[in-house]
């Protein structure tokens, strides 16, 4: 964990902030032929290339009847898993999908004499949601993306998941997913997008996974839709010392552990708390069993950034626009009305992040590298599409009818004169 | 005009049918090398790069004084203009703007015992909106573009096109557009991307474009949130043959005019109304101005499709998921349950799409080429993003803890877990 400090005036340029907010920016451009060749083949070939490249790539030699696992499977995970962990999700299920159905979109009319204009909303179709396979599959990542679509309505939710576990095949169950797959990598996504014989196409595709599956999803975007680019995942904790430096060294931690490329930062107004969070880190870690992982991010990317107050705190974390903004100060509710570029922020210091990421509510598929100034938590505005409607009668028809072919001519457009013009002849 | 019978089961086999909707298909592999090329030299060398560019592929020869058109330019404009094209564009401007007012979402807060759960809701700071050059730069592109953002709050719009005309310089003006540059192509959309010198960089890029802009938007994004990946232009006109043959042709010609690769699509119950309104179109063409245009698109892709019923006609209609849909029939609002799928519907006989593209109030800007299915049109929802806010208080804290753990153990993060714990213990 590196400190660095960065009061001063310059601070935008301090070469480590720049470092660890540029890691997601991975050579995309050496990936991409491989993953052009395998959406060409999926296409092309369909589940004969999607078993191949399982083989390939998972070490999976399944058949074709295997694709597909029985929603029995499904039905028998929920049995078997460990009552509390099944209550567990079940309570979280609940509290996600409370949540979310705030989020419904509603389809509105505008009435004016002869003229009505609407915006009608209706769920997608068939989605698929892909949950990572082996270490990184979780129940958690089921939950959140299934739940925001089941709540727009959306008729079928596909899942992709090379070797799902019975956690995440009993989130499936709660969650209300339709069918599921066990495939993964660039070439699930692109059975999703083309479909084949027995992955059924979908409208959309969302949910996290690994440079070949974000790059897949990229290039398919405009075949179907996507939910976000997403880059690795972090977490900035402000803390102004008043916070024991033990809960913020395991916050940075739960970070840490996720993946190398994990971002765990924290600014603090205070340099001895600094310090001290610094060195419960390196306690808690000597015992940690996921200590690989965590030391790796931590060495990495970890830092500790020194701040002259509790303003520039929240400049700097505007600027980071985390995925994760934790804040660990005595006032969070002052600091909340400064904080505009967060995927999610957690107030106070009882509201660490793992409770976020598993029931609070809110998604915790969330923008990362600095898209929260641009890109939303997923959400049921996800799942959901706008269709316009417009009605004029003959009366509103000749309010407007002589302004829109003023603009007609303006813009050397005949026929959009002449077609208002033909009915106003008679 | 080409008349296609799809009275039969195999309908969607229709080599026609198909054949016209995949001509959005090109093949955007061949342009990517130079684009990303484009863009890597903007990333690198800025407005030197911009300048270059836009001396080859527009052949202007611009200083980088001249990049940015100076304010005054824009109320010359606005004042320079025949005033019943100024009245038609304020007219259109604030029926937009009404319009999508009813979209602005708001953030919301959900309370329970000890726990606060929010959405907050931001416009996006500085946006970019593309607005294409030479013949087809329109006014009504810069007012359904920046309407929307300025309406959801952006601070900046910053606009882009080569050679704007002085319709587009007073629609900017009245849109409310912040600063505008004479640069286009995917030059223009790195430099928002990423900011040059003088072009400051955006959070998002919308606007019609080219294959050089459209590929460059879907390059880039990530980089900058961006709208759609759009296609060509289409409409498609369901009629019984209740509404006079000219009427329709008007219609399907308005499409026609717009560039070779759009899309004019009819679909009708009537053999007899199909060959009218064949004949009308041929009548009209013969002393249309914009004939070059319109007879490529009408030739290479116009199509009649005879339908058995309007319960077919609505099928068809939904598995095309045109962007423009007439419905020009004896009883409209009958067939309006049966369409999903459509960027716009139309309804009635005197709602021509015209109407529609300048002035009633929802937006012009659709999603094409079957998109509709789960794109939407451009709305206030494109210039805002949100944000998830949680708080926890102890007692919250007690409620939640433990189910959160169990989650955690499940999935083996142990940090997750002690998180949680080292908050319990005190």
């Amino acid at each position: 964990m590196q400190i660095e400090d960065l009061r001063n005036s310059a601070w935008r340029f301090n070469s480590r902030l720049r470092f660890v907010m540029a890691r997601g920016e991975v050579m995309a451009e050496e990936y991409e032929p491989v993953v052009k060749e395998i959406i060409k083949q999926v296409r092309e070939k369909g589940d004969t290339a999607l078993l191949e490249y399982t083989k390939r790539f998972d070490g999976e030699e399944l058949t074709e009847e295997d694709l597909e696992v029985p929603y029995q499977e499904l039905e028998r995970a929920y049995e078997e898993i460990e009552p509390e962990v099944r209550t567990a999700l079940e309570v979280a299920h609940e509290r996600i999908k409370r949540f979310h159905e705030k989020q419904l979109e509603r389809s509105f009319l505008v009435e004016e004499d002869g003229i009505l204009l609407g915006m009608r909303v209706f769920p997608l179709e068939r989605v698929g949601i892909y949950v990572p396979g082996g270490k990184a599959s979780y129940p958690s990542t089921v939950l959140m993306n299934a739940v925001p679509a089941v709540v727009a309505g959306v008729e079928e939710v596909i899942m992709v998941s090379p070797r799902p576990n019975k956690y995440t095949l009993a989130s499936a169950f709660i969650a209300g997913v339709s069918r599921v797959f066990r495939v993964g990598g660039a070439q699930a996504v692109a059975a999703l997008a083309y479909g084949t014989e027995r992955v059924p196409k979908v409208d959309k595709v969302v949910g996290p996974g690994n440079i070949y599956v974000t790059l897949a999803k990229k290039l398919l975007f405009g075949v179907v839709d996507i939910d976000m680019i997403a880059g690795p995942s972090e977490v900035l904790v402000i803390s102004d010392g008043s916070v024991d430096p033990s809960w913020v060294a395991w916050d940075l931690l739960s970070q840490a552990e996720h993946d190398e490329l994990a971002g765990a930062f924290l600014i603090t107004t205070d340099p001895k708390h600094a310090q001290e969070v610094k060195l419960k880190l390196e306690e808690i870690l000597d015992n940690f069993p996921r200590k690989d992982i965590a030391q790796k991010s931590l060495e990495r990317f970890g830092t500790i950034f020194l701040v002259e107050d509790l303003e520039q705190a929240c400049v700097v974390a505007n600027y980071i626009a985390p995925e994760h903004l934790e804040l660990m100060v005595e006032e969070p509710f002052a600091l909340l009305p400064k904080i505009k570029h967060a995927g999610a922020v957690f107030v106070g210091k009882y509201t660490t992040e793992p409770l976020g990421d598993y029931l609070l509510g809110p998604n915790h598929t969330l923008p990362t590298g600095r898209t929260a100034r641009f890109f939303s938590p997923l959400g049921v505005y996800d799942f959901i599409k706008r269709s316009s409607l417009m009605y004029v009668s003959k009366e509103g028809f000749e309010r407007v009818a002589e302004y829109a072919q003023h603009i007609a001519k303006a813009e050397g457009l005949i026929a959009h004169y002449g077609a208002v013009e033909v009915r106003r002849k008679q």
